[in-house]
């Protein structure tokens, strides 16, 4: 059955999928953090962090179902639980980002952000982080650089800008490098002011830990910095929480709250609804007010009750279950304990890096940033589902270690996790 | 509650999504064909074409709780429902159109067409006609009449050419016309010449039935002759099937079939699973081919295992029942009993049109097809509603009332709705 699927897809589904590893999964069955394949192999689930509170979660079925029973309909009714849900929601927010768009992905929330920022500001221009990825559409392929610059990319509009990543491992500007920080952020708002000097800016878009760019966090004040100077010229802040937000980073909800600054838009999508389609945008009254220009904003599935009450019982299950807490104290735990590799492996980890439960180990040879290992990443992942454990890689030279498990994953499952890697790498010739 | 939630959706939700109706609905229950609002009254839907096969629809649900239940995963791992799925949805295609793309909804299943088919082609430019409305993605937006020459619109940019809608009531060439279709024909091939004079013709897009336009039935051989020329210039041509796939037309699952025309994309969605956010665009193998150029396509909740399970039970639900020829015969019904209250109505009916269960009604005042009656469309639906059916309204004028309700429906809500028409008409002063 598994070759006759891989050849059926091959045949009849868009062929620019890749599916994951050498030796594709077959899977039958999910439960938790746990996937099942064809013959029965129970595999530790690390890396799909939209299954947010577990693959198949019981509490946010219950509600779906119930839900799916009494009523579905779109937005242009009325019912109770999008007040329930949105009164919910809003409450993780700072008080002043306080009106949502429903939506069906992150890519809509992302695309609708550049709609209204380009509405508000009257602008254009667009900031971006170097190897940012904001979704699929033709518009943010177009700020995507970790889309446009690469293979089958059609290059750098003249309306997008982008800034430099902010990594101190192999970025312009690094650890050693003297105010390595200031000189970033120097960069970007010299960036900033040249393009503002003839053309109105549109948007400043950044993920709060950026994702593709090969999970890199943020280093101190970077977002309050930029964040300032692209509201001296007049233009928009934009949070991509889509892979960051609800809990997993720990210390806060978002991932934004961690570098102390409040966006103008915040944009949420793959852990809301725990792999149902649902995504939202959340901006302020005042953005809110101006977008409301005559033209109507109407998704067909976006807000629907079904989505709303899945959406509403994640939130209520990170809650019960303390998950936003439990992120932080194993995510803190995970990377100590990959810290100790790192220290028996020096010259092949370079770095372990991340917030909460979302975790990046950066690969090299002979412990040289400029020799990132892509190969080495792609045999531990490959050994690792071996081993029993899934997770993945990213980065603009493909040699980070991605993991970001559902958010219910516990201590056993870390020092399983761990000891894969380290076997991987013990193994590695 | 009602006026609470009114409230709440004022102050915390984005406010340009309009609510239907002058005094709104408050929703409670759905099942079937019928909504329930706050006060226990029952409505029969004659509008949602999103909730196609019914609201709450038991053996969708069922087949839903038995997926989510087992497994649920992203695209890039096996499973054997895709095949399943894949496989019975390829059915209802012409042969060459065998790639399936699975999305989120019909506007990223056309914002992908445009990727598609500007990756294809190398041309950018794109033809459309008028009234048109393919999604809410920023790049949609600027190929949508609808949208952009209406309030809130940035107006036609450069890379956008207008068909003029070929409606024969209030267009440029009427009934009357001799030759009224070839000459819109004719216009559209001088305006397809023109373009390919010094640009590169990206992509034709048309909705089967012209929804926003006022439920206008495209005239006979209009596409078959369009999408020649458009393929002389090396364009593609997309059919839009958002409102009009799934059997809803009745004499053929898909509304370009009446055409007899073979779309190059189709981009399908709203009742594609009766409520739940799926959306997807077929092609050739040979067009799949050249999009997979190195950038991959990954869409986070496209084609996952839950939403391919509830597109499943829909198809099946649709076989089951017979649902198509359904539609074709009390579509029929419909429209000839519409078609007596016009006799009834001549002054303010001027044409009842549609396909299956896809039909529109134009009022105007006088007889007078330059005169139409918005007022009056506003008084039927919200008198129709009082009397307990939901319809609602379309076309640039906004006095066509639009009929589509979920194609379970029977005689007798037929006859039920087609007497509220009656009544409210004789209500209006």
């Amino acid at each position: 059955m598994k070759d006759k699927i891989i050849k059926f897809r091959k045949n009849f589904i868009g062929p620019n999928l890749s599916i994951s590893y050498d030796d594709p999964l077959h899977l039958i069955k999910s439960k938790n953090q746990y996937v099942y394949d064809h013959e029965g192999k129970k595999y530790l689930d690390a890396v799909n962090n939209i299954n947010h509170i577990g693959h198949c979660n019981m509490y946010v079925s219950k509600k779906m179902i119930t839900q799916s029973k009494k009523l579905n309909i779109n937005s242009r009714y009325l019912y109770e639980n999008m007040r329930a849900y949105t009164k919910k929601l809003l409450k993780y927010f700072p008080k002043n980002l306080n009106v949502v768009y429903y939506v069906c992905s992150g890519s809509e929330a992302n695309d609708l952000a550049l709609r209204i920022a380009n509405n508000y500001t009257k602008g254009n221009e667009i900031i971006v982080v170097d190897n940012a990825y904001h979704g699929h559409t033709k518009s943010l392929i177009d700020i995507s650089p970790y889309k446009f610059k690469n293979k089958g990319g059609t290059g750098k509009k003249n309306h997008v800008h982008i800034l430099d990543m902010p990594d101190g491992i192999r970025g312009k500007y690094r650890y050693k490098d003297n105010n390595w920080i200031k000189k970033y952020i120097q960069d970007a708002k010299n960036l900033i002011d040249k393009v503002s000097s003839n053309k109105r800016i549109s948007a400043f878009y950044s993920e709060s830990i950026l994702g593709c760019g090969g999970q890199v966090v943020l280093p101190k004040n970077y977002l309050k910095e930029i964040f300032k100077k692209i509201r001296s010229k007049k233009g928009i802040c934009i949070s991509d929480e889509v892979q960051t937000g609800f809990g997993r980073v720990g210390n806060n909800f978002w991932a934004f709250q961690n570098q102390d600054v409040i966006p103008d838009i915040v944009t949420l999508g793959k852990p809301m609804g725990n792999g149902h389609p649902i995504a939202a945008l959340i901006t302020t009254k005042k953005i809110a007010k101006k977008f409301n220009n005559g033209m109507e904003y109407f998704n067909s599935f976006g807000g629907n009750p079904v989505s709303l009450s899945i959406g509403e019982s994640v939130l209520e299950f990170i809650e019960k279950k303390n998950l936003q807490k439990k992120s932080f104290i194993l995510g803190n735990y995970l990377i100590k304990e990959l810290n100790k590799i790192k220290k028996e492996f020096p010259e092949k980890i370079i770095e372990v890096r991340g917030q909460g439960l979302f975790v990046g180990v950066d690969l090299v040879k002979k412990g040289n940033p400029d020799l990132p290992d892509k190969k080495l990443a792609q045999f531990i992942i490959n050994h690792c589902k071996k081993l029993g454990v899934l997770i993945s890689t990213d980065g603009p030279y493909n040699n980070v270690l991605k993991i970001k498990p559902p958010i219910i994953i516990n201590k056993e499952n870390i020092k399983f996790l761990v000891n894969c890697i380290r076997k991987s790498l013990l193994r590695y010739k």
